[in-house]
């Protein structure tokens, strides 16, 4: 079991790591690090677990009925073409165990779980660096180079840590180079619903039988459950079947199932999200801009990544000094490519931003 | 991704499968399909999940760390030899894939998720049938000859469908005759905390650096708690952590965490609870030899096969009948060897046993 190979998980979110390792109350601590939606998660999510906590004596539903038949309706797909599960994090390792693909073109910077599991699979990693001077945005001419020799391809869009659409508005025309050449791919929207009208920049209508297509989506961090874990991803209803004979049964938690139903059936809270989102990350846009020797990249989801080169310090010692003032942010130099130039931070609410503008402002000066 | 060699999982618990096929209300069913504490989880539990609702926002902490120490302090053992998973059933199927073993032994009967685990991971599987003449104990002499050729194995104890010390007090002797041949060896623990001083009965003292062994625990049945899910391995310290580099970081949600910590630190509940599932375990088994045809197997868990092939009818009739009456029992036709002769019964309180015993009485006269 050779596990030289497979990098540590490294991540944003870890609060009580951070908590420790500082001296400091987890409650002290301002968590711009993870990308959760800062409004929390719609009321109806913690009345429907209360309601529902006398059910958790119960396995949960293996298929997940009400949520996968709640999910039809949101993301407007067939309930057969859902599979759903503990997160999409679950659905990554569960696709590239099953798909076992030997070689992974991985654009980078990306998310890392991504190396990962197909690591974990025994794939061959090749990366695809995105380039900055382009905003990091994917040029398919790139890419269709890159498919050479490939088996399956991660186009995380809006991108993690960038959060822009990865190809512009022409993710689906990427798509379609993948498959159209029998390339596998993994499309993770998992922040496409902070982005109004996302339908109109879903690759969900290119989902097909036969098609060697799969969409990851996740609940956890627009409807702000990451505690509870949920996400979903769609794919032909074949490969749907496939994915559901070889998953742990009951990972998604029965409290899990609920809270989804329950959050996708406020319409108005996921309105206000994006409207409060939208105009967070206008304004620390602006006001990062006004900081000497930072620029934000543009991005329309709930974080911005910044080039904090300009500054002349690490991404390590902006982090260290943002902390002491109670301000976890994410360090991108795990990222390939990113090194210590760069850090992302979460939008979060009007009183928080301006904290980390002042905070940031003050480390830099 | 060949799915055909994959069995479709068969569980019992579907309540709301069954409900729904019945026209009856879920709640007007009682589940003895499902082997859970029917004293369902410490009040400390449902206390500990509404006190951290707010707390959802955040990612799970990927470690752990306060479970894994209650859990080192529970099961004796040093806390790098535990990995925490969502459900035992997530560790199956991660240790799987790690060791990756090419051929499997199975004693059968027995739980059904090894095989599809085996199976996902590409083994080749070879069952090892336990004598029903001899109660379904594992014979060592049986299991030396089985072990030929053979990678992996696992030993379920109490086993799960028959409720026994898989190798009566001579498990840890079944144990170390696998690791001695370098047989990777897989117990799963999941019912043993109902057994009265379980201590003297684990495998968790074999375990050692270099050894390949890995003993699973659940307490999702004990605790009560499957709609929440909660397992854990324990193995040596190397193993676990590939197991970790290998797992979806934030599997275990962060309700499960803290009801984990919450129910391990309830001992007095943990005394009531073996009480009452021996004390409802005697008088179920002293009831059902009463019935004409029905023969209870010996157990020890919370659990009792019956052996229905003295009445005549088959297990799916019996199991068709009882629903009908709001009673919801495992058919065990699809355990290897058992065929139309079986039926799992949970052990729950004297009121809903008593309805048990009067059904069944019906069903069969």
């Amino acid at each position: 079991m050779p596990v030289n190979s497979i990098p540590r998980h490294i991540h944003g979110g870890d609060i009580l790591g951070t908590a420790a390792s500082c001296g400091l109350n987890p409650g002290d601590i301002i968590d711009f690090s993870a990308n959760i939606n800062p409004m929390g998660p719609p009321p109806a999510v913690f009345e429907a677990i209360k309601a529902n906590l006398a059910h958790v004596v119960h396995y949960p539903d293996p298929r997940c009925g009400r949520l996968a038949a709640a999910l039809a309706g949101y993301l407007d797909v067939p309930v057969a073409e859902i599979i759903c599960g503990n997160g999409a994090s679950e659905l990554i390792f569960l696709l590239l165990a099953a798909v076992s693909p030997r070689v992974v073109l991985l654009p980078v910077p990306s998310f890392s779980e991504y190396e990962i599991a197909a690591r974990v699979a025994g794939a061959e990693i090749r990366q695809l660096p995105l380039n900055r001077h382009n905003n990091f945005v994917l040029d398919l001419a790139n890419l269709e180079q890159a498919l050479d020799g490939i088996d399956l391809v991660f186009l995380c869009s809006p991108n993690n840590p960038v959060g822009n659409l990865i190809a512009g508005e022409s993710l689906r025309d990427a798509v379609r180079l993948c498959t159209d050449r029998g390339v596998f791919t993994v499309v993770d929207e998992s922040f496409l619903d902070f982005v109004p009208r996302w339908q109109e920049l879903t690759c969900l209508s290119e989902v097909a039988p036969g098609k060697p297509l799969f969409v990851l989506r996740s609940l956890t961090k627009f409807f702000g459950i990451p505690g509870i874990r949920l996400g979903c991803g769609v794919g032909s209803a074949d490969l749907v079947e496939a994915l559901c004979r070889r998953k742990d049964p009951w990972s998604v938690n029965f409290l899990a199932q609920v809270a989804g139903v329950a959050a996708l059936g406020d319409e108005e809270y996921r309105e206000n999200a994006r409207e409060l989102v939208a105009r967070e990350r206008e304004y620390l846009d602006t006001q990062m801009r006004r900081i000497p020797g930072i620029l934000p990249y543009p991005a329309v989801a709930n974080f911005l990544l910044l080039d904090i080169s300009g500054t002349g310090l690490t991404a390590s010692s902006v982090c260290d000094s943002l902390v002491r003032k109670g301000i976890l942010v994410r360090n991108c130099s795990s990222f390939p490519t990113l090194g210590e130039g760069f850090i992302r931070v979460a939008v979060r609410d009007r009183q928080e931003n301006e904290r980390l503008v002042e905070a940031l402002r003050e480390v830099v000066s």
